[in-house]
């Protein structure tokens, strides 16, 4: 079942590793079938050296495991929640990357400060906000997922395909599981920029028509950026 | 003597070089077995590429050499007073690691300020205070354990199972070797994240319901992360 | 057609990813044919293990493309607004390395304040001024290179060979692609040395009868630093 | 003539390269025949991939070409002034490696803060004084020796066997050139946790006991750490 997807989230997960934003079994990814209203997500709490693409996990839309004999990532209810509402997105990463978990435990959105930043994302990658005590005592994964929905009220998910969730680390998320490892990526190195950029310069600013150019030249209509495809 | 348990403070030692806790000949691990009341560990000074798991030196539990033809760690009788104190661990690491020896010189606990942390270790990793002058004078090494021993009077050794004593670099404890290596790299990597996170944000803080919630999902008596062993 | 240029820079290309500082595709180089007044550079967003020397597009100054049949970098036109003003320049390096663009994303100039700036930079390696929205909304890629042009109105571009533009990133020039590639690679390391130096001392100076010794031994007329050649 | 510590001071500075505290060809190291009154020396603005042990240089302690057919360091008279001054030493090594170079730049001497240091450095490694402008205009790397010798009129070179220079960078000595390349590495560590652990608190301080006991323990009459040799 779902041969050529699991094959894909194993992958996605391998090269979590290889990209040095994964230490021991930190961090996840999962994609899904939209037809079949199917996602494919790494086991709970599996060394990466000993799984195999038969390992991963196939849920529906509710959490129930389909098909699997492991127990699916703890964070799965946060995966589903953003898969039914971001309708585009087809997969979805979760790290605790070094630059971005320091972010987010600051308490801090990543502010758009550079072209690198805006090739990629268009505005600042925002910080949930704090759960409330009766949200961790409930359903916390879930409402680890509704906070994030919280925050992309104001924000486009497709144009900015990641979020830094308070106190614990980056989402990402994209077209496909393989597009949203490459969004990990990119976010990390961003966390690491802006760290070094605000602590050069305190004070530092862009201006927005740069970011609005960076971003329209490889992801707008009229996108010059790249091979045509 | 003891053949199977020397092997694996042998590859603790060496996976300790591995994960980049370690230069040249710093740090050391150590195992028990608590039933014949001896303790396996590394020879003092000898660089890890020259280690071979025979060189593994065997001591009772008053410092006593059993076995072994090569001086023991001269950290050994700092390892000796945490195993008669903390009753339930199997094996110790120490190391020099380099975000986490910044704390110990900078004299600070490593704050809990995300759920990465939070995952690992239930609280703050305590900084030890200063050792007397005359602690450093006399049994030098004995006296750094009593330290230990004294940061965890109000401390729980088994929720937070590593401590950075002052000035001096982090000790980290498990039930056995190979879990005291997991959390000598865990305790870097929180080390490094915390550094980053308080230099974005000198007043980062956390809801400590989160923080428990996390603690008590992987470690506690309904824990629901990983598989069913 | 200029057969010995394209894998030239198809190899300046391929270093700027081992040497660490391109991540994706982000970075390219060019070389030049003075003679021919043809420039060979990097195919745009193209990824590196994918490309060959004969993906290299070759494009005349005005940026025609002669030869190829991928599309150039989308940065080209800065490159040859510099090859028509740079007159002695034969490689062109642009990349997004970490600290160089940190420095950028700052706005600061990357202050000279040591010898190994000074064997390499004969001043503070400097900061392009902001664009204007309209040079943002013009021809963007054009004016990155005016702005370059004007920012070396006061600075002598063979002894500086270098320059961070602002909220954007390093460019580097050299003789040849070669040379404009070690240039990238130095530039880097002052950004990250710099970055230290005034975290460690915002009050950081240097004497700049040793700057000028430093690059006087190396570079001046009495140059007495490596081998005759 | 002299093949065996041509072939010492090659490896050592290949050690260098390997160890990554060098970057292109920035970075030499020495080593003396005392009996012959020879200094074998590498190459001036040799890439390290290129060189072999026949091309070491052999200097005698007025700087003449005794052997070789390539030009000596640049920093050669430098390392004559230190062979003369400090009788006990074999080898010496200068590097420019990020975060000694960053203290250096700074104009900091790096602060013994913690065991790691003091197990290898008795107290603070020292930052020698501006050089005069006609110092540098003059004798100049003969003059930067002198400053070397100048600062540890109060400090005692076997027991600190390192010092970083003014906005220039770190050279380091010992018994013979393996070991000066030991205590670059060790120099390099320790400039790096002072860096973090400054950062953290800038007002961080030690128990001088705590230094003396570690450096004494290892380096003392008394000396207990390691194996009897």
């Amino acid at each position: 079942m779902l041969k050529h997807l699991k094959q894909q989230v194993y992958k996605a997960n391998q090269d979590l590793k290889k990209q040095g934003l994964v230490l021991l079994s930190w961090g996840n990814a999962s994609g899904i079938d939209r037809k079949k209203g199917l996602v494919v997500i790494k086991p709970s709490g599996l060394a990466y050296d000993k799984m195999t693409p038969e390992d991963m996990v196939v849920v529906d839309l509710d959490g129930k495991v389909v098909e699997g004999k492991l127990k699916p990532s703890s964070d799965t209810a946060t995966h589903l929640v953003l898969y039914k509402s971001f309708t585009e997105i087809g997969g979805i990463v979760h790290t605790h990357s070094t630059y971005a978990t320091a972010w987010a435990q600051a308490g801090k959105s990543i502010p758009l400060i550079g072209t690198t930043h805006a090739d990629n994302f268009s505005g600042d990658i925002p910080c949930s906000e704090d759960l409330l005590s009766q949200q961790i005592e409930g359903d916390y994964e879930k409402e680890t997922g509704n906070s994030i929905i919280e925050t992309f009220k104001n924000n486009n998910y497709e144009h900015i395909p990641g979020v830094i969730v308070k106190n614990h680390g980056p989402f990402t998320w994209g077209k496909d599981v393989e597009t949203a490892v490459l969004n990990s990526v990119v976010l990390e190195e961003l966390a690491k920029m802006a760290f070094f950029t605000f602590t050069i310069n305190p004070k530092a600013g862009i201006n927005k028509d740069l970011a609005k150019k960076h971003f329209e030249r490889k992801h707008g209509k009229d996108a010059y950026y790249g091979q045509n495809e």
